[in-house]
């Protein structure tokens, strides 16, 4: 049986430090259930701080890159797969996790966020932006799960895998 | 020249009355202008009232569908372009379009909004929800148009294009 | 009704003498049939003669760019498609086509040929390398057809459509 | 440092014996040498061979799926990358490996061998038809590597890699 997937979604250039903090840990804790962490795959913001929590901690890290070549490619990553199709590929980063976890509020992410709802995934916003909140509330889609911290976010992870 | 490309975005099956109408209408206003409409391609909700009302006015309409065949094309396409790529294809939706109208709320909408925004494209918001208009706010991103009416919008579209 | 769309696939920068002047020719008569002329959108090789000679001769022209953006359109494109995908448009060059016409040979061409073989798409080779007909000829699929004119390639054409 | 990803791409249900069981032997021998493989990912043919090949070695193993979904997955996957684009998604499986192995005449196959060409990635031909080796003779391009057997094709691999 392959091990579950977890997409860890979360902007790049324009993440914060509390974003780049609460991606480091999740990455870890992801790590730690012995579960796949997927990312974008670059080397800045969320995305470096999920890898590098992760690898660190001995996990296996996935990054779907928008290059076609691995020059932005986070240095945490095991598996850099390069698509050569910009953000069509949040698409593919929706669709390859068994459950998203959106870390930060940017527009890739929010991309994702509706894709991932579109998509039916299972879904946890770490931190999210109440106004965020409250306009997915004002979609017909099942309310995805909310979660303050890491920690909080592994456990709901832990009953949906 | 080629003619400017109006992309013009939103819901299928969720559409509201509301939404369809408007939609029918800046359809129709685009073909008046001579500009070419692109939808997502579907004959359901504002796909399909788009671009019926542009086809019916003599208009040009390109529809790009998730589908690789013409199932469940709009009848009032023009040029029906496979991708085979599901929402992935919202992406090209995107970069396909000179300036992008969002008419309607729904998760797919929302992520071509925020595609638009990524990619820097001219987007004019059609009656939006405010609770939206408010995420954006907090992006870091320029702020889009916001019409209330078909025919705001096309005066918008006429001082960019 | 759409009008039906023919695919036009030949090389780029690669492109003979002898596959530019037929792609200008079947380019033209693709329009003279009232037909929509679908190419890979560059302005180089046998996208950009074709593109010419159908737009030209009063056709419509629909490019599947490998950019996301239009900086190496043919100015001979009606509709240019940003892909933002590279090579993955390909199989959208194919699935968008009602029917294929591969002029000339080149490695781009020859994904597209395989690719519509295996989408099962009507496939014309217009003075193909002996060489490829013989591989072909040893997959399991419909055999091609092959046309060593522009005129002869229309004319199957007419048949199909 | 990411291991290196070897691609092997192959039929799948038109894949002969001769071609599986080569399939499942550089599987085998890629995984022995602690590379990662890459695949198509579905669970047929020359994919299912060589993935399970290499997993039961110990190796990790990675499929670019079509599908959006796991359903037509191989069982021995470790990380199913589920892309939702049908054949769009050779181009990410050249795109994504270090070296293509080519393993079986196909239409689908030869789309990547002449991706692969046009991304200029290493590439064997594993006991390739000899029309094939002819006709990419005639393209210009640099030759590709051609092995009769795995091992050999391992060790043409030791050199690039």
């Amino acid at each position: 049986m392959a091990k579950p997937i977890v997409g860890v979604m979360g902007p790049g250039e324009g993440a914060s430090d509390q974003e780049t903090r609460l991606a480091a840990e999740i990455g870890k804790l992801i790590a730690s259930e012995n579960w796949i962490l997927l990312t974008g795959g670059r080397n800045v913001g969320v995305m470096e701080a999920a890898s590098k929590g992760a690898q660190q901690a001995g996990g296996l890290v996935v990054g779907i890159l928008p290059a076609d070549n691995k020059d932005d490619a986070s240095a945490f990553i095991d598996v850099p797969i390069r698509t050569g199709m910009g953000s069509a590929r949040n698409n593919i980063n929706v669709l390859s996790s068994d459950v998203i976890v959106a870390c930060g509020n940017g527009a890739g992410t929010t991309s994702e966020i509706m894709l991932a709802l579109k998509s039916q995934k299972p879904l946890i916003l770490l931190h999210p932006s109440p106004t965020l909140v409250d306009f997915i509330g004002e979609l017909s889609y099942p309310e995805p799960y909310v979660a303050e911290t890491a920690e909080r976010a592994i456990s709901i992870l832990k009953n949906i895998l």
